[in-house]
């Protein structure tokens, strides 16, 4: 399938990092105006040109005198000067003080000439119906005067180059006068979108067609940004090699750096390959790390190239490693002070690839409330090839080095994020979908659900790491959990708007030919269609094993609640296992086979963690999320 | 002066939050693209409209086919099918998978119809010039398929409401189509600068006047757009009622929230309050900290409305303290986490004011390599009022309550980051103001430098707060620090160009009526012409002190060393103190008087800090620094 030459040995990773290294990203300076600067890096020394204050100004409210007359005033032997005027703040001073006078000044007024002084207003009185002032302090010169240049002085080093400008740096060029900002570039990062199957978001979707939407070339445009770069998006057309040289040779005359990211599929990699070994230069051809081996560094006409993995969170990784510290460093930014944090291994995991390994984890936050350790937890996070999902369950990757052979439970790692944004979830909920759940989670703050069902969710409470499991389905008294509260829902068959097929319960089911999509073992719905079918089986006198065979897409598991619904809403079959509330949103109608619980389970050892409390409270109102949905509180 | 209503007491810290937070600032949400959500917050739920993958997909490349056809395959007894069709990623599959029969498939292909699994192509063989394919292994039906709706299933919740947008977060709406979002609003915040005094940094300044560059209106809109609102300025008109009433009551119909900022002058600020109480309500004036006490709460129209302190370091304090928590929360934004930052105080720290009290202090990197504490040493900074200066000298304020009666040497301290950019300096330095040190300073990494002047510098160095201070002029050997190296230069007497008066010496400054601007005291210029006086006093048998009444202007000494060159420039003075380097950057003519060492001395405690052993390096390298600038590298 492939004629890509065969580099001999995966790079190593600093061998990676040295030639994209070598690959300079770094763009031209630029000028932007003082309200653009916030965030930029000053590309140049900015000395001060004026002084500031560029006057001698009063930093009282008072009158300016000259000192030397106000000499052996005190409050017992005050000295009394004419007054011959006053200055405001914003004004040209009207007159001189000369000998024996004085003039009102307020703060930050000129001080007119001759005086050399101020006295505050509080050491003074008022004479002769304010055509004379009293003076009970004496002053020195410059007492309460701010001289020209004292705060900034012109010729002198106000802020070095490299500078990150900040709203106080903005503060200080304002002082300045400065209104137009001479700052590093933000290297512009072309990303080209490879794979004849990707959509770009927005756009129709065509599913039969083998369709999916574009998922890395947006990750990784925010990515650039993020790390102070500008992403174009360079429009995708056809996998054939003149129209990818086409656009690769546009991106390389137009960007600093190319991207390719997109497919992974082998045809689309490869005419990727032939273009940059043909039309650039191939540096590296795959790294020694996981999952390094399909990256690709290189060079086209003057730009820079870089080809990341396929699969999203591999394109994040790899991104996040290898070319966010590129972009960073062109820019003149610093790696941001939160983009790794300290965490603690929720789980033992077992190691031994003999390379090394950024594995994807999950964050779980501490809680300083439960065992006294505040750190979060950290857990892999392995949905297996292409899953986007753990796009969001992946927080970050820890580097796990060629011959670590496990990382203990509860072992230190360093977390390295995703985005320096990336906080971790203060609750990590699993198992059971379900719309009030929904809602209920969305009155929590930053809880993390995963919709494994309920099977699965009970084995991962057991396993440790989450703060609770959602259970649906009449169970045995659960010795796992505690249990926190919950409520119950109606479930059965979600057949089309107005039941044109008269569904009237299971054994339609049985007896018709009707298709039924159900959902997967790890549902508490399906363990409820199961003891129901054992029950009609039963009155039957036969075996549930002989009912199931006779329902056609009994085996057709969907895994999420509203999948069998969508598939009826579609056409696509006559019947679905979902439940009331859903057939309502989608507007289908709905049979009635029965109505069970969900039961909220929380770690036995995290019953104090705030976020749990938060929980349990929010589902003593869990009658308010159901409103508008089907149910009851009755449990 | 003022008609201010007197509020009876200063409110406490917490009923200034409470104020401001019972005025709601909470724009409505938005919807942006895609492409500009990053870095944005979700206003509510994004649950997933379609399944992903949309479609049964291939996680392999292979060939699909019915696994029941494969039992019992293995490499001694292959299975043999006959090869129909290929269907590639990207494409609608033109054939089903029959019994007996298989179709070579691609990584993110569409699963015929009939296939239930996919068989990896390594595990097979063509025959019969590829008609047929040999298969050495079986498999079990899902076998390499990914079913539709694996990674996301339709229905369920994939993010929540309050979710911060990172470039995962991208990925995953990307996945589902989306591409627009909503979010949270961005409050919009007005800025209405006051005091007739201030100018927009760009604009020509009236120095004379009494005019300077408007500090605050810049500062504080960028720390807007740090909190997540939208900063925007209200052109600077008069400080009259009217115009001000109609400028604020602009605002306030246009924005959430509205402040005022800018002048310290009591009658701009009069005005203000005066438009609050007549047009909206003050709910608040005065906090019991320092420096809140001119602050201003309330409402005008249905906008919220915050007055600012007039001192940039306070303007900024007061606003990082109340206001911007209030943008953060209204925009559904978190506080950074590197909002704060925890050191240690680096002197003892006085204190006894009786409230709370926002102390600006600076921050200094502390070093591995050095004492062992990593922890930034904290120290106070306090120019005093209306200093620019000290906005880029503080980093931060720390919180000293009322009670407090000193902070001990090596306390620890909380210090709250005028930004959560704000990184501590590496290097610290105090001393002479120099051209080349300029230089030298723009090749390290985050240095921090003062121009105090040699004497200030010398005297801080012993304080043990700085890494470094720069002395020049001639010196008895230095017991204060340890020499890290130096530079000379040329000293004298800058005159206009084409020397007009033929200054040719320090004698024609006594003899003749020449107008002189001189360095202050703690310059080691102003040592080293005291140094030379003396010389020519005791030459003419006179005493220093008569000569330097005989000299016009020896007393106005300017605190920078380009300011007695920039006065002459100016047609000012007819001679000012300075350097070579300095008459020749302006285009003046120089009269030298004499050359000094230049001397960098490290802190004792710091010479193995990375910083200090960074500027030792470039000392080694000085004579490329003086390139183009006057000097000699000898000593």
């Amino acid at each position: 399938m492939s004629d890509r030459k065969e580099f001999r040995d995966l790079a190593e990773p600093e061998a990676a990092h040295d030639a994209i290294a070598s690959l300079d990203l770094t763009p031209e300076a630029e000028t932007v105006p003082l309200s653009d600067a916030r965030g930029r890096v000053l590309a140049e020394r900015v000395d001060a040109e004026l002084d500031v204050p560029g006057f001698d100004r009063a930093s009282m409210d008072g009158y300016a005198v000259r000192a030397r007359d106000t000499f052996g005033a005190d409050e017992a032997d005050p000295v009394v000067l004419d007054l011959t005027g006053a200055v405001h703040a914003g004004e040209r001073p009207g007159l001189a003080v000369e000998s024996g006078s004085c003039v009102e000044i307020s703060t930050g007024a000129v001080m007119p000439e001759g005086a050399d002084a101020v006295v505050m207003v509080e050491r003074t009185d008022e004479r002769d119906e304010g055509e004379r002032i009293a003076f009970r302090t004496s002053v020195a010169p410059g007492d309460h005067v701010m001289l020209a240049g004292a705060d900034i002085a012109a010729g002198g080093r106000a802020l070095g180059p490299g500078t990150l400008l900040t709203p106080r740096e903005i503060g200080l060029l304002s002082a300045l006068g400065v209104d137009e900002v001479p700052v590093r570039g933000r290297p512009t990062v072309g990303i080209v979108s490879t794979g004849d199957e990707l959509v770009r978001p927005g756009d129709e979707l065509d599913s039969e067609a083998g369709q999916i939407y574009d998922v890395n070339s947006t990750t990784v445009a925010a990515g650039v940004e993020e790390a102070g770069g500008e992403a174009v998006l360079y429009p995708h057309a056809g996998d054939d090699y003149d129209e990818m040289e086409r656009v690769l040779r546009e991106a390389a005359a137009e960007c600093d750096l190319v991207l390719s990211s997109g497919s992974t599929s082998a045809s689309a990699v490869d005419v990727i390959y032939r273009v940059v070994e043909e039309r650039g230069e191939l540096l590296l051809h795959g790294v020694a790390v996981k999952p390094g081996k399909p990256m690709l560094v290189g060079r086209l006409a003057d730009s820079a190239y870089v080809g990341l993995p396929g699969y999203p969170v591999s394109a994040l990784t790899i991104f996040r490693t290898f070319v966010a510290p590129a972009i960073r460093e062109a820019a003149g930014l610093p790696e941001p002070r939160t983009a790794t944090v300290a965490g603690r291994m929720a789980v033992r995991e077992r190691y031994a690839e003999g390379r090394l390994r950024y594995m994807p984890v999950g964050l779980l936050e501490g809680d300083s409330d439960g065992d006294g350790d505040e750190a979060p937890l950290v857990y892999p996070v392995d949905k297996g090839s292409g899953a986007t999902t753990s796009l969001v369950e992946a927080d970050g990757v820890v580097a796990v080095h060629p011959d670590t052979e496990y990382l203990a439970e509860g072992e230190r790692v360093e977390v390295q994020l995703f985005s320096p944004d990336v906080r971790p979830p203060t609750l990590l909920g699993v198992g059971e979908d379900d719309p009030v759940l929904n809602r209920l989670l969305d009155r929590l703050d930053r809880p993390r659900y995963l919709a494994v069902g309920s099977r699965e969710g009970l084995r991962r409470l057991r396993g440790g790491v989450p703060d609770v499991a959602v259970v649906a389905g009449e169970r045995e008294r659960d010795v796992d959990g505690v249990d926190l509260g919950g409520w119950r829902r109606e479930w059965g068959l979600v057949v089309p708007a107005g039941n044109p097929e008269s569904v009237s319960g299971l054994a339609d089911l049985v007896d018709r030919d009707l298709r039924f999509v159900n959902r997967d073992t790890n549902s508490g719905l399906r363990t409820d269609l199961s003891n129901a079918l054992a029950a009609l089986a039963e009155e039957r006198g036969s075996t549930r094993h002989d009912l199931v065979d006779a329902i056609d897409g009994f085996d057709l598991a969907a895994k999420a609640y509203e999948s069998p619904a969508r598939k009826v809403l579609a056409g696509k079959a006559d019947a679905g296992l979902g439940l009331r509330a859903t057939a309502e949103s989608l507007g289908l109608s709905f049979v009635p086979l029965g109505d069970q619980p969900v039961t909220v389970l929380a770690n036995p050892a995290r019953t104090d963690k705030s976020s749990v409390a938060a929980l349990e409270r929010e589902l003593e109102h869990v009658a308010e999320h159901i409103d508008g949905l089907t149910g009851t509180t009755d449990r």
